[in-house]
């Protein structure tokens, strides 16, 4: 008495779908409203020395290959903050925005990232439009840091529900 | 050797659960205590002229119609925050709470809310009690805009995995 | 014409998983950097007097019973903030992090905490790691307030559905 997806797949060992991407964040400085892609929003506090508690909201362009000047083929819209008081730790939820002939939806993503690991793994907590409903995991990689200018993760989303 | 519940109910053409809800929101401006449902936490930033950072935290009423009057049946509580600086673009999550005779539990949201399109999609990403363990899509549409003092959105929830 | 995972368990009735953590969290007061776990990014607004806006980060440990000085077996990362103008009322977003030989992996969470019940549910909205793609009820009670210095919150980590 249980009645499943038509289309649904899933498999716990092989995604169903699977593509890489690279986020491109540009913090505010004040004066690079051309360039920037994110503001911070709320201050880091006195606890430590890591910007706990900074909070940034971003509209980063995100692109097939790690070059800033590709064409983004998918904009990431949400925050992340700094969480630690002894190093450098943040905390993420963002949707991924595909507006595109190939692709036309949204990739919602929650997690932790554990800075001083080498990738950690956020939830892909669902879907919209060509990713109706998805589930599965999302691995960063820091690819490029630039002082406080500029940075670069690579995003290997994996999904393991695909309707 | 898979083991399923015995009671879910999942179908990706047509929902096993679906509702419009009205959200109502007005904003504190410093002197409607009485009358206001949300509150800016955070100030836009200077990035951009669209309030990119401003961050609102609500508790607002859901109700069956569109009068802000009508009794509520759920109440919507989380947050936004602007996203942009090129347009007005927004950022949810929240949780609907239900605490009727009808209804108790709550669902979680999460998503992108495209303000430039005339609808967008979110992520209901789980829920609780009356709504244990739900998945779907949570559309918006604006449904009015009486300047920065008031705003109505039209929630029309679909959930494709029930328990 | 279904493919179904090879080892995902589901049951509505009985938790594949299940297991109670105490989060402990101390808020910084401006000069206890040495034993503070959370810091107010954003302060309360004067909408109502229950601290309404008033964010806060943690990094929290996590125990499995429920003495602060007991060796954490997580990290609780994330945020929570004040949404209510006539009652103390939160709404909670965060990852637990288990790093041990026991457990590696994530577990995220969010939901509203209504404070004024005596337990309140929030979603377990995806996992990785040991905890791989998981859904679940997270049920949260109070187990201790001192002041606005310390409080306690059982969590009643409740997961049905395991791979």
């Amino acid at each position: 008495f249980s009645t499943f997806a038509h289309s649904k797949h899933t498999n716990e060992k092989k995604p169903c779908k699977r593509f890489v991407l690279y986020y491109h964040d540009i913090l505010f400085n004040g004066t690079n409203v051309a360039n920037a892609t994110s503001a911070t929003t709320a201050n880091g506090t006195m606890l430590g020395n890591f910007q706990l508690g900074k909070l940034v909201v971003f509209d980063d362009p995100m692109t097939k290959d790690n070059n800033l000047l590709s064409t983004p083929v998918a904009r990431a819209q949400g925050f992340y903050f700094y969480d630690m008081k002894t190093t450098y730790n943040a905390w993420f939820s963002y949707t991924l925005v595909f507006n595109s002939s190939e692709h036309k939806g949204t990739i919602n993503i929650m997690g932790a990232d554990i800075m001083d690991e080498e990738t950690r793994d956020l939830s892909v907590v669902g879907g919209t439009g060509a990713f109706f409903m998805t589930r599965g995991i999302c691995t960063l990689r820091t690819d490029a840091i630039e002082g406080v200018a500029y940075f670069r993760v690579e995003m290997d989303i994996k999904l393991y529900e695909c309707y």
